[in-house]
């Protein structure tokens, strides 16, 4: 019999410090949640098969786009990027605490290979 | 060019007062990210192949299992009910703000045609 639980968000942000690299909480339906801490720039980078979706729980996202204007989602937000759109998470120097959603072979780099990326990630 | 907006889940919840009915505010991989103002009893039902999975913004939601202990959700707090597994989400009088993410085609009611079935949850 496999446990369900109450998982909680705040709980599960304070076991970890690293910045960018994505941590999973819970899988259903081939997809996994994940948390993950960001702080300056990331990496231009896009997904060609998978939307991605991003919620804010402390401080402000900005999300650039080659084609539109940069989006700030603000904690209690959530934006979602579409496959193939090219983007780059960033903050203001500040930490922002991030919950994503995505399939599980989506790779947060997306097709760039970088010294950011996190092939397997940590369940905690 | 598709629109790429910040969603404000508090905001969405204020758009809305009814209850058991679910409201669609984003849509990825073939998900919804759908909002439910929860209060008393749902019926119990199950979901032959999809997992569900249930975010807590306010109150503290109960979900019963046939076969295990009632689950205490709180604010803050996820939990994901596997395919399969039947559970009547309860609150305890009080009004219980929940998101929700599973497939397009789960039906809130499961397999169960009920009044409060909701076939085509509306965008907000």
């Amino acid at each position: 019999m496999n446990e369900i639980k109450a998982i909680n968000i705040s709980e599960k942000f304070s076991l970890f410090d690293t910045q960018w690299t994505p941590h999973i909480i819970g899988e259903l339906n081939g997809q996994y949640v994940k948390l993950c801490k960001l702080k300056d720039e990331f990496i231009w980078h896009s997904h060609e098969n998978e939307d991605e979706l991003f919620m804010v729980f402390k401080g402000t996202l900005f999300m650039d786009f080659r084609d539109r204007e940069t989006l700030e989602v603000k904690e209690g937000e959530i934006c979602i990027v579409p496959k193939g759109v090219e983007h780059r998470p960033r903050t203001n120097g500040e930490v922002v605490y991030n919950l994503l959603f995505e399939p599980k072979e989506t790779q947060h780099t997306g097709d760039i290979e970088h010294e950011k990326t996190v092939k397997n990630p940590d369940w905690i």
